[in-house]
């Protein structure tokens, strides 16, 4: 019997099947809430380090800002708080009272981080002032789904304040490219289209959206992280203003950008297969297990010198020595959670000197010497994470389709990505595939580079269905 | 004039001012929130650190819970939400409608925690399990101080199972010591009083509470960090329930214990004096601070060369080279935040082969040659902690007393701590110090260590102000 619903069959039911069985996650007790299981989380947890450094390198200083948000700073940007009235919670009742004001558990912290950039901000001295934080927010979800949309979400959100336009412009894009682009494609193994949002898709209050797109394993585009350009519009709404060297009073120029345990979702959806997870061995918790296949006097010896060995190496390992319990059941689970690489050693192969090591990836399988066996884990993770990229990149390449017209690139959105000319598209094309459930994910220069902003002319749409 | 309120004034006044002029926090817009500001929470990432890294060596593994319960929930748990009620912040709201079942905003995870550990056990073979999250809490503050109390606060909780009272308790004894303790007498260069709370002062559900309290600067105690020993309550409550090897059901013991940002209000009032913070080297964000003096080429190298040297022995190190700026006013600016070690590099020194070691804790200054300003760094890292704890230390023990009435007690308590035996004080006593204004902290063996609970013969009280 299989161990998962297939994926061909219900990619959807897949999905959760292996959220459950792999113990990722479930739904908490609130609606749309998630509960974050041990597995998951140290996944999150590595992927949080490798976005924090990125964050750190680029120069931004991390904070943290209140959960509450008084109601009426949220209507300070109309636009803003048009995008999110309908998802936010409200907290009315307090220390035993009714409060005096009601307050919103934050759905992003613009407003807030807006109103002490102002009061931060003096003079050109200040700027740029880059600050990061790593928090949760709650946005209602009527039609949640475990990691993709949940009421409460863990995420980072980056807000920043320029002296000048060109360089927040220069600040969005490096975070879209060297911290996000970088940890999907170096990290997570996933390759990335990465573009400007249309007018439609952007951020309530942003002048461009600049996003990272990736394709899951059913064709659908998963947005994995924005970086905003917000004009002047939050600077004017909250008077993020600086003196600059002539004396002068200046607006400034903002940004924002986020990324979420959204990710985790589609690390499942990017490279998880019939038999489970596939993780990429920059955010597996364990790289490289050791199954002891029997007890015995010498398999608890090499099991033992291995795991130093692979640890002073640098690698995260852990050892299965639940020999009471059936060598299948125990290799199906280790499948399912997705870990890289596998030394199994039992005593028949000890005898010729050597060990089995397993990929998951690609689920391979050789003999090596045993005291060849710290290197050729070290070499099997490099390969695993080379082959789940080139794989998801041969994907992306079969799965995306030139079209020139709209119900040509509907009917490509079946099975993967179209691009179309944003000129045979536009806005009235763009609601045409909303009404079939597609939508521009983004727009790219010809050369498929991130465009200055979504009016440049010439640009290329890439449309999909989307989670 | 001097930078601060001094301590012997005004020890609280004193307190608000270096928060506000070393930046490190400011109240939030919600009342009783907080905003945390990079370099304060710069000092929180090294304290989670530290904290997260010895509870994953105790074998803990982190998960995430939501922030929203059911408020039905609470009530399954009587003596424990009755501890919370008042201060809890409810969400009636959310979604754009009314919510069915309002939901309150985590008070602690306790309730949720035990709703899923009641799943997630079976047998004795899932025992322990032992889990951690980092969260933010709400509790609604009427008298709100930054860091100290505050209506949302950042945590870590601990929630385990056992199958056993006795491994339940040496559970939460690991975690007080080798966690906590550590932490604070290793890292904060804190010393700790460790004991038991009275039944008065115990959490809410807990038969034994171990504290770790400490004594800040103006003889006033701050408890640190608890850990509770549940008993079978919360299991009973919640159902959590295992099998056997016999087959038979039998309920777990669980434990909670946490720790929060009201660490660093500790580590401000135990170490900071009259020019700042004084930052133990361990959680600094900046361990060695190069400051050039004065703007000449020769500065700007060796400033570079001990910058790539500093960070290459594993320090964190940073330059200020704002010479346009006058350099009293830039001494000034990293006492006030703390930083422990400072080189000052400037073109007389320079010409004789020395630059300025400067240590904050205890303002020493001492030329050392350019050569070995790398290795003086950071051996004057390692005094400074040493120092810092010693300093603490001879407080401790000079401020603390030993009485034998209650009426002494009171007397003690106005400029320290005071020792008696709880034989003399007993709940009653208890009540007639807090109308004093007075608590007792812990309760102690003779031989001042940890008793086994609050009804053990013999044992001695701790009792003091506090915050």
């Amino acid at each position: 019997m299989p161990v998962l619903v297939s994926q061909a069959d219900d990619f959807p039911g897949w999905y959760q099947d292996v959220i459950a069985k792999a113990e990722l996650a479930e739904s908490g007790p609130v609606r749309g809430t998630m509960v974050i299981r041990p597995w998951a989380y140290a996944i999150w947890e590595l992927v949080q380090a490798e976005i924090d450094r990125r964050i750190k390198a680029a120069g931004a200083e991390n904070v943290y800002f209140p959960l509450l948000i008084p109601e009426g700073h949220l209507r300070r940007e109309a636009e803003h708080i048009e995008g999110f009235s309908p998802e936010l919670a409200v907290v009315t009742h307090a220390g035993g009272r009714e409060l005096g004001e009601a307050a919103v558990i934050r759905p992003t912290s613009e407003t807030v981080f807006g109103e002490y950039l102002a009061r931060w901000i003096q003079s050109y001295r200040d700027l740029p002032l880059c600050l990061n934080q790593w928090a949760n927010v709650v946005r209602w979800e009527l039609r949640p789904r475990l990691f993709l949309r949940t009421s409460e979400f863990l995420w980072q959100e980056g807000h920043t304040a320029h002296a000048t336009e060109a360089d927040a412009a220069a600040y969005a894009r490096r975070i879209h490219a060297d911290v996000y682009g970088s940890v999907l494609r170096d990290v997570l193994a996933i390759p990335v289209i990465a573009g400007v949002k249309t007018e439609t898709e952007r951020f309530a209050g942003a002048t461009t959206t600049l996003t990272c797109e990736g394709m899951m394993r059913d064709g659908k585009a998963l947005q994995l992280a924005t970086s905003h350009e917000l004009g002047q519009n939050f600077a004017r709404a909250f008077e993020i203003a600086y003196t600059d060297e002539q004396g002068t009073s200046q607006l400034c120029w903002t940004t924002s950008w986020g990324s979420s345990t959204r990710l985790i979702g589609g690390l499942i959806m990017a490279h998880g297969d019939d038999a489970g997870l596939r993780l990429p061995p920059g955010v597996a918790p364990v790289q490289v297990l050791i199954v002891l296949v029997k007890d015995d006097p010498q398999v608890r010896e090499v099991a033992g010198r291995l795991e130093r060995e692979l640890a002073e190496a640098g690698l995260r390992v852990r050892t299965d020595r639940r020999t009471d319990l059936g060598l299948g059941r125990r290799l199906t689970d280790w499948e399912l959670k997705g870990v890289p690489v596998r030394l199994e050693i039992g005593p028949r192969d000890l005898a010729e000197g050597t060990v089995s090591l397993a990929r998951r990836d690609n689920k391979s399988r050789e003999q090596v010497k045993v005291d060849g066996a710290v290197a050729a884990a070290a070499e099997a993770l490099r390969s695993a994470h080379d082959a789940l990229l080139g794989e998801a990149n041969a994907q992306l390449r079969t799965r995306m389709v030139e079209v020139s017209d709209i119900a040509a690139a509907i009917e490509a959105a079946r099975t993967g990505f179209a691009r179309i000319p944003w000129a045979a598209c536009g806005p009235e094309g763009e609601q045409e595939l909303g009404r079939a459930g597609v939508s521009v994910r983004c727009l790219l220069t010809p050369e498929g580079s991130v465009p200055a902003d979504a009016a440049q002319g010439d640009l290329e749409a890439v449309v999909a269905r989307a989670y």
